[in-house]
């Protein structure tokens, strides 16, 4: 990728998240990257292109750790964890992970939107199936598929609202601790 | 409360869910609730009071359950269970409560939104003052309090983006899920 777009679109994916989408101007963008905006409207047309951009990049850096996750071995629980661990990591690591989750898709246009729901789904549905599995195989309590599901991946989504990088929590305690609770809970195991 | 002016506010909550605050006009409200728009200016000067007001609602149910959940006696795991079940029933059993995690507080006023965001700040205060109780009297497993604390707002304000009432799954199976995956989690216990 060309670094200056790079650039241009790292810092777009940062005012997304620190001030939403809608109270990010291109202005202001160029202001941030110290360009003008005509040097800034020669790699991206507009704010919505630019959001289709990190979504982009978010599902790119969430789906090459799924792949990681699914290509692990075991049991239905020895697959989820691995898939909470890379899932968490893609969000706490990248600025455009976090774009996935936190921006409101509803801003995109229908193909992107449908492309960004889609990721959303198959994120869901690989969750699901590790955790049937593992309900299968005896890793795994019996439970209500989907609601874990859904659990586990908003524990995870909702990190974009509170993780500030190079804050006092770091990405290896975060991606641990998330892990061991989802797994194992918070009541001793006598 | 006077009845039209609850429905005006009962349809802004259910169309901001819907939309995104964004995206709903004061026509489209008037036109969902077959009033003219004269009418519901007449409860409501604009689009931001109606936000706050929603919020203001949220607020009332979400801190109405916290207080019942405080005032539950017995272990840190037991009062954090008791917190889990009130919290998440307080955000499935109405829109208003969803509005409090799913809409964007930089919406609001200065005064309003530093409401909010002390009423979510003492939501993570209070979760994490129970995950430390139990952590002390043995309830619970030694963790990062404040990283389980995150974890567990977040797969409960995470509701908000599924949760159809009136769908396939039920107020009481969501609770009751989600409250034993957060404290048992999903390992069996041997």
């Amino acid at each position: 990728m060309d670094t200056k777009r790079d650039a241009v679109l790292q810092t777009a994916a940062k005012l997304y998240l620190e001030k939403g989408y809608h109270k990010t101007s291109m202005s202001e963008l160029a202001a941030r990257l110290n360009i003008t905006k005509p040097a800034l409207y020669y790699y991206f047309r507009n704010k919505e292109e630019l959001l289709v951009e990190c979504y982009r990049a978010g599902i790119d850096s969430i789906e090459a750790s799924l792949r990681e996750a699914g290509d692990c071995q075991g049991t239905g629980l020895e697959r989820l964890r691995a898939y909470i661990e890379f899932y968490a990591t893609a969000i706490v690591t990248t600025d455009f992970g976090r774009c996935v989750p936190m921006l409101d898709d509803a801003e995109l246009s229908s193909p992107a939107r449908r492309q960004v729901r889609d990721l959303k789904r198959r994120i869901d549905a690989a969750i699901r199936a590790h955790i049937e599995q593992g309900i299968q195989d005896g890793s795994i309590v019996p439970c209500n598929a989907k609601l874990a599901a859904f659990a586990i991946a908003g524990a995870i989504n909702w990190i974009g609202t509170w993780y500030k990088p190079g804050g006092g929590l770091g990405e290896e305690e975060i991606v641990s601790e998330f892990s061991r609770l989802l797994i194992s809970g918070l009541a001793p195991r006598s």
